[in-house]
């Protein structure tokens, strides 16, 4: 099935995706949701693993963001991908979410060919992608990309991250 | 509290707002939807109905993105310009969707001063407005502004809207 990007730096990509999973669970459907960096502890979580359908797996380790990510955020990483693997062979679901995967690329956590070898390998699970700084060639072999374009966003005020709306 | 936007061409505005509620939901906050335009027969609305704390009304009728809205379509988008001033004002909810409000402005079901002058009286609900085609003069206003980018999109491939997916 199709290949979803979300990208930009804007507010609205792993939302967009969770949004696409209660859409998807509507219509009976079966997600898996891979979090590739753990950035904050999102409150979504505690809703959607209670619905019927919905399952995850939280890999990445607190916010490395501001740090330099090391071999065991590697390790993590490389444990999601090895599993996105094993659930688009057996079709075990119809919509897989690899949230912040493109940011797991970006610090160099795992390598592009292999998550494109992957995600070839997609037969009818719908895949999402999600994170800033998606690489060209995954856009290229996406479906859908959206960008979310930054217009304006409060953090210039000096507002911070706020439980239950960033996090 | 803030106001947000989320507009642009892109796949993943109401859907961000969608995720957004369920992050809300995940810290117990409130939540209502008023969707100003009824465009497909949403499935996560079977989840998100059952949900604690979450509340949606209902305003438009089946979709008239291909025809001219009639007199009808701007009662129905007056009634929820109404009931979201009521919402604001009494503070009923945390967070307030206006979903695809920017349609019914393009469309002139509603008025742009009377909109703002409404979102004024917010305090402390923070409000989501969705939808194309957001006026400048919102966007001013607004606190966070997303463009949904549309990069690529299989539509140009000749798919069409899948449910549980689009819709």
């Amino acid at each position: 099935m199709y290949l979803h990007v979300y990208t930009g730096e804007g507010k609205g990509k792993t939302t967009a995706a969770l949004g696409l999973a209660i859409r998807a669970l509507g219509s009976g459907k079966k997600v898996h949701m891979l979090q590739f960096i753990k950035a904050m502890p999102y409150g979504e979580l505690n809703i959607l693993g209670d619905l019927p359908g919905f399952s995850y797996e939280l890999l990445g380790r607190d916010c490395f963001i501001e740090k330099k990510p090391d071999r065991e955020d590697s390790i993590r990483a490389q444990r999601g991908l090895k599993k996105a693997e094993e659930c688009l062979v057996a079709q075990s679901y119809d919509l897989l979410i690899l949230d912040e995967v493109h940011i797991a690329l970006y610090y160099g956590l795992i390598e592009l060919p292999k998550l494109i070898a992957i995600l070839e390998k997609r037969k009818n699970t719908e895949v999402i992608c999600t994170g800033r700084y998606a690489p060209r060639q995954l856009m290229e072999i996406a479906d859908l990309v959206t960008e979310m374009r930054e217009i304006k966003h409060y953090y210039e005020k000096g507002i911070y991250a706020r439980e239950g709306i960033e996090f």
